[in-house]
């Protein structure tokens, strides 16, 4: 195997892949990247066999070929090479790699290619396109709800439902619940999925260009792929059904607030900073005369509370939250105004956004007493 | 107590003081910093006992006091603070401090001040200006060359040898040396102490303003203070004697070299990719033919090696070293170019600056057979 490429390229190709070689591989070939050099293109593959990742860049083939390279060191191998351009050549009897850019040369061993799992493009009972920007609204608004704990692995997993022209997705730890929902103007099919949390995590990191680009999906039974620009990303899907939550979302609210987000989420911020000391991590809210005050307090470090206009339609209530799952759903939050609509103290608060009919957010609040 | 501040003052003040807070205190009140309001300034103390720092502001004193408020809290509180102003005051009775701010009140429980050991101005046998840029620079160019375990407590420090008008700075740790002198206009005094490499670490990390400055060094028998603006920083001694290391910097050396820093810098930085990865960090050098080739290999892994232009005087040399200690001195160089000055394969190379006539650096090579 020898080709040459851009140093850019290169490292673009193998940062993507990075996101697929775990810390500790469960074997030590997938500690590798497997690169392959055929018709123009050269192909880098990861896999943890979590995630898959495929990534394709332009390259002049000398002779094609295959090789499995430890995917840390070319990681920083590359990102130092001084000229913006690399040659690769394979010395096939020693098993090593040379990689030359400029004046520097590197040597590394090559793994056994032919040991490696090799990352397969899947064949989908569902396919459809969707713009990044959707997507990227779809996966934040709904990724950070999940369980982080493994002990019920559904719940650390996104609910994708489609349902002909509407797909649905929800993420739960079973305290608090996010919906988003996504409609569009053709059927895409009936199926319902749970994909890893972590893989909308490390997708939702590569989407860093400001260029709008359509993304690929296409769904198995049992994987999930994401196509766009020059990568490929596949994940196993979680197992199991996930269980229904639409009468989760309270329908008969009696009060009903209206806050700037920004105001919200700066004071939230500043109560926080004693709520999450307590074990609990309780933050008090209580809503009447057109105020929010907000307060927690630690018997041992002292206390916070502040005051916040709201727009309130409803009677006064006292209610508090695990302030962690007020925070969290304030980061994702996209409009000027946020809308919480409540009921009494030991009932669900449903937190919207006037600008985004289809995102819904529930917590259920803490006794206190 | 009872004052005003402006909320950027006291950000910059505790952020200072915070230098000082242990995250594992000796004991419980060191985790808290002391604040004296008086005569129209807020004074913020910290130490943990090796460290001590003051630090002044304006600040409208309402009713004088002291306190101590826990510093880790207090340091993110001011930092989240929405207005401009801050007020604090002291509910004396409940031993409590209000904290407020736009719409936002915090109360801390309040430390006994009267435990805190507070930081005193020492009164120096020794005293002098020196300007922040050049201090920044005997510092940085020698404080690397530290050791950073414990086990000879004297070469965790950097040595300070007044001489008339001569102030000699070195530090090392037995397998490096760096050394940089200063000559003033007028005489200073004769004093040798020994200042704990952490505390010019800390130090640097205080210079961030772009105004040059002038800071005013004080020593007593067991402390050294520095000042400057509104921060008065004193540091305990390291006790004992530092070793006479004239002796070790090599005299009559046989081939000289010259190089651009940056060059070798970045070519060092690459092949210190596979140096780091061996047990011993050894790094090859080759002089000869007016050309540097390094290189570095590790049989698990690979190697690397990379040529760079050099003016060469002498006789070729080969020679090796611990990567590391040729890659932390290439760091805090500032001139174009540097110079190596060798004898043999075991004798220590002397590394200087045609920039900087009083600087010197001196590793003991490898054996690598």
């Amino acid at each position: 195997m020898k080709f040459t490429c851009q140093r850019q390229d290169i490292v673009n190709a193998i940062n993507m892949a990075s996101k697929a070689v775990s810390p500790k591989p469960q074997t030590p070939i997938l500690s590798g990247m497997f690169l392959r050099a055929e018709e123009g293109k050269l192909e880098v593959q990861a896999t943890d066999y979590e995630i898959g990742i495929l990534y394709d860049i332009p390259a002049d083939i000398e002779t094609p070929g295959t090789i499995v390279l430890p995917g840390r060191y070319l990681q920083e191998v590359v990102r130092r090479l001084p000229d913006d351009r690399v040659l690769f050549s394979l010395d096939e009897k020693n098993r090593i790699v040379h990689i030359r850019s400029g004046n520097a040369n590197y040597t590394l061993r090559s793994m056994n290619a032919g040991d490696y799992p090799g990352v397969k493009r899947i064949e989908g009972t569902l396919s459809f396109t969707i713009p990044d920007t959707v997507l990227r609204s779809l996966f934040r608004k709904t990724v950070f709800a999940c369980a982080t704990d493994d002990s019920r692995p559904i719940f650390t997993g996104v609910s994708f439902d489609f349902d002909g022209k509407k797909l649905t997705l929800a993420g739960t730890n079973t305290h608090r619940l996010a919906v988003k929902t996504k409609t569009f103007d053709d059927e895409i099919g009936k199926l319902k999925l749970i994909v890893p949390g972590k893989t909308l995590q490390e997708l939702l990191r590569t989407f860093t260009s400001d260029v709008p680009t359509n993304v690929q999906i296409t769904c198995s039974m049992n994987q999930i792929s994401f196509q766009y620009e020059n990568l490929y990303f596949t994940s196993r899907l979680i197992e199991g059904a996930f269980p229904s939550f639409a009468n989760v979302i309270p329908r008969n609210t009696v009060t009903t607030v209206t806050m700037t987000t920004a105001d919200l989420s700066a004071a939230m911020d500043r109560v926080f900073l004693i709520s999450r000391t307590n074990d609990y991590n309780v933050m008090k809210l209580h809503f009447g005369d057109n105020n929010l005050h907000i307060s927690s307090s630690n018997p041992d470090i002292g206390m916070a509370d502040e005051d916040i206009p709201a727009t309130i339609a409803g009677p006064d209530i006292d209610i508090a939250f695990n302030a962690t799952y007020l925070v969290d759903a304030l980061k994702v939050l996209e409009g000027e105004t946020c809308t919480f609509a409540l009921t009494k103290p030991l009932a669900p608060v449903l937190i919207t956004e006037p600008n985004d009919p289809e995102f819904q957010y529930v917590v259920t609040p803490m006794r206190t007493h």
